[in-house]
């Protein structure tokens, strides 16, 4: 009998990468005051702010779901609604959660391909006209990398952001795979740039312990944002240990440190495997993501070989590259792959 | 100028103990499934259940808040309220998250001795007659070691629970600083006997990283409860690094470890600085917090001496100790109140 | 400049039938003790159960947005979610109000020709396996008279429902237009032999002052009822204004009244309207609605000669009729349309 | 056996007065367009503005319990708190539907004799430092008359809402009984001068049918109003019938017709009743009710006499009048009592 193994099957299966656990080790000692008000919180803060070249709130969430979630409650209220691709991680694989948090917020997705929302859908959707039996748009969602494995070029994001801006709507970006993007080329200093509202900053698939940086942009927001965030369940005690893994991922002067490396890491090994990989491949590969067209048997078999990935939307398989994905893991699964096809 | 000392502020000022942080790397190596499926998720809650000697479910939240809040959902529905002594953390001290989480549930304060609820309070409150004007009660909240730092004897919690049982409310555990209470003679195995449906047992206040293990005995609580957390933004991805601490906090075959050890001498600590207390003690020092008479003049100068303490809800000057607190820590913290109070 | 008029634009435009404004005249005289405790309120449950033949609690409210939202609460859980029509009101005219009452409870959209869920959409729906990361079903929705002016059989809900109860979910029906049904042939009691948990029966739109009907047949929802109610902003003070008009829609012992046959003349006057009509009729007319195919232009023109009407989800334009409407209004129009179409 | 009488029970247990039935029916005649877009909802609307004058957003919903609880969440978001008397109705008496609507919003009860909050006690709750753990005070609700049929002076308010409005709170106006504090000399067009954000100005306890008047002053909170209210499920499809009563209960021209006519008679119901009144009253009778210290064994020997009151929550009886009660139920009454006290 095989025993799965999980290292394709999406980026938050690897472990953290030994810097982090190092922060982690530096940050434990002595005591530290709570909820976010630690020396760590505020040092990592200040690399983050670094880093964005932006002047920001930073709060630290261990949870993508909550922090993305949490994020849209200052953007949209609950008789209002989202805008986002049909099939961003927020539309489709959080169980609703931004319902939850935003007591019923609408979402509305559109379509796109790859993952990257049509301008042209896009623009339909702000020129609804606002009408008392449906929920308006009132804030635009975008993700990038996106759950297709595709990176927005700056002026694709600008393409998007500023239509929404014009009308008043706030921004957010999920960055759960923004190391990705930026390993891809993506500026990061282009969020504040944009005009992005609240940006969540992954930590997690970056290859950190569980840590997402929330990052409010917009002044507005930091009125009473520790008692918003803790009355949403959000305000960890200990938070320095969310705080410290950004201490290892970013260098202190704005440089990008191990979040940036490890990614291209991961991006690097998601072109190794689409070199070998036998099975058509349904988007452009830019990240650490590899979508490719299998049959239900050729799964299976695949699985029989002992690997676990998943079917995702639009029916293709995905393989996800992580930090700690290495040159002969890749190798083996494209043996494997190789085997499966002939 | 002088550096606020934070060691006696809170129990969660402190890092986490070196065990815990050995067992975080233990558990990051390879792959793991995500959401909580790992193998190390699995074998955390085998040890909570042997602690427990129950067969309960277990998940991991990395916030108290939250854990009690999410739990309370489960327990009594948005029309309804909750029976908790008025001073209980989910009252006063966790900025209405329970609200949140429960669309309004609501919460009834019941008066008692050092957080402990008269029996007497507890039984007119479930005398009260349902009307359709007011949210009747659907469940008890309890906490122990309470938040004066008293802990319930058995019998104690029996004499609440069985007449809320009774009238078939569900019964909710804060165990926040459960450990402590162990530590001072209660005996695990009780939870079950009790008939607690959901017990929060705490992590991060017993001397870990940010871990709450939510325990849930009422088997009818099993049905869908991963989307029920996830639709809540409690479901971290990478779960393992919540699971992983239990497996140093607790031993293999039921025993408490490190968990009721580390608590043993954390409650050692504040005999020993009651002891040393020139100040009158308001609450008998049963657990890991001390609760005293100060005035503000006195309070002042001792945080002119560099410690950082809080004024409890009772106006009392509160000091807890840890899993961290030395002896020396004491006998200077001992020294600078001898000198305030001279 | 001609005046807007409205009478085709919904079957709510109209007022309350004379039977309705005795009805409240006859209940305004003296005092009734409020929260729907009052006499009226009895005696108008009475003959709603003896309308449906069947021991239920009745309770009454202003608007159909709420009772639809209010019951799925009782039916779904905030994880959970309701498969429903995907044009259902529920799903598009009521602004999110069920993620409101619900705290984010999902809709799911099932296909279905003419506004009726096909039962093969139905069965992937029930098949989907329960995961972590989507909101798992638990309740169905449906209405008849559907959005789009047809009736299901009782044998065609029955092939609905049964599979959805045999999964345990709980079953709602919207009937704001139940009367126009109950006037095409379907058999009132049927909602008990069906399995319907929760009927919200029509008054409005069947010619009453504002009220809603809303029939809990589950003994199991009885619980607290009246506080839950209250809870969700409901339950109306002078009680007896939303019971009295069923003392007149409805008949003392069983008989469907002018509930029903006022229905049977707005589902006579919209069979006439069909003969008359110039445009492709889109949909079975089978109750008080024509949908039909109008290009903008013409629907402009009609506009211009003073009637206002919907152009709806699937593209065509709507016209409604209702207990209001008469033999020359419908010539009336038809003129207008001939005019329009020449 | 008595039938209980409920007269005196509250001001909700009387009809609505002719006026307003006879409004009711003119409303009734032709076609409306829904949703409170109709030109009746229009006129009411220009009514209240001409009484108030003052240029508001006006609305119409049917019960006060969700006209408060809705008005609230534009005041004050779920991590902030409301500050109000302790016994006020949003407190005490609506099943906690504020915090329903307002997704756990918090309320703060402060102290004061005869339901009129105590300044010195508003001032300590407006000092309180904003911390993250307790939700923060953002808006202030006031009621007059108040809960213990007392009316608060234009000075009175003033002094709680001035220093409110300086810290940037909203103000919210409980005006359920708000016509009996104007037939108690109140200035309506106070209202606006003293800053009020959104008054709730009633209907039904001045004598109408289900009605209470949402009046928006703020500008700020008219932006997608009708959205907003019917997601919490608070916009009826046919609005005349809400609206139409204020066409009986207010003038033409700012005047404020029977709405306070029909108050005066009421208000001098309660002091005739005072008059003949064998038991000690509670607090000073300014408005239409009286409350008085009877014994348990009073209130029985009442009951048994046929009268249905309250205790309430001060302990005392209550006695309600409204537009309804006439001389001779009063001297009726009051012969009971006599009976009773002898």
């Amino acid at each position: 009998m095989t025993i799965a193994r999980y290292d394709f099957a999406s980026d938050n299966v690897a472990g953290a990468m030994p810097e982090v656990m190092e922060a982690l080790l530096a940050a434990n000692a002595g005591a530290a005051s709570g909820y976010g008000t630690d020396h760590i919180s505020q040092a990592a803060g200040d690399r983050i702010r670094a880093a964005l070249d932006a002047d920001a709130e930073v709060r630290f969430m261990p949870s993508g779901t909550a922090a993305n979630a949490f994020a849209l409650t200052l953007l949209a209220s609950p008789h209002e609604a989202v805008l986002a691709h049909e099939h961003a991680h927020i539309c489709t694989d959080e169980t609703g959660a931004p319902g939850f948090f935003g007591q019923g917020v609408g979402l509305i997705g559109l379509p796109g391909a790859s993952g990257k929302i049509e301008v042209a859908a896009l623009e339909v959707a702000l020129a609804q006209p606002d009408v008392s039996y449906r929920q308006p748009a009132a804030a635009l969602s975008l993700t990038t990398t996106t759950e297709y494995g595709t990176v927005y070029s700056e002026a694709a994001l600008k393409a998007l952001i500023d239509p929404a801006k014009a009308k008043g709507y706030g921004v957010h970006l999920d960055g759960a795979r923004l190391a990705n993007a930026v390993a891809a080329g993506f500026d990061l200093k282009a969020v504040k740039r944009l005009g992005v509202d609240i940006l969540v900053m992954g930590g997690t698939k970056a290859g950190s312990t569980p840590t997402e940086a929330v990052v409010f942009l917009d002044p507005a927001h930091r009125r009473r944002l520790d008692a918003r965030i803790k009355h949403a369940g959000q305000l960890v005690s200990k938070g320095r240990f969310l705080a410290a893994p950004w201490l290892a991922l970013l260098d202190e002067n704005g440089g990008m440190g191990p979040w940036a490396a490890r990614a291209a890491h991961a991006n690097a090994m998601a072109r190794k495997l689409a070199d070998l990989m036998p099975y058509p491949i349904a988007h452009p590969v830019e990240a650490n993501g590899i979508f490719v067209t299998m049959s239900d048997a050729a799964l299976e078999l695949l699985r029989g070989e002992g690997w676990f990935v998943y079917r995702f939307l639009d029916g293709s398989a995905r393989f996800m590259c992580s930090w700690a994905t290495t040159p002969e893991m890749v190798e083996d699964l494209g043996a494997a792959l190789k085997r499966v096809s002939a």
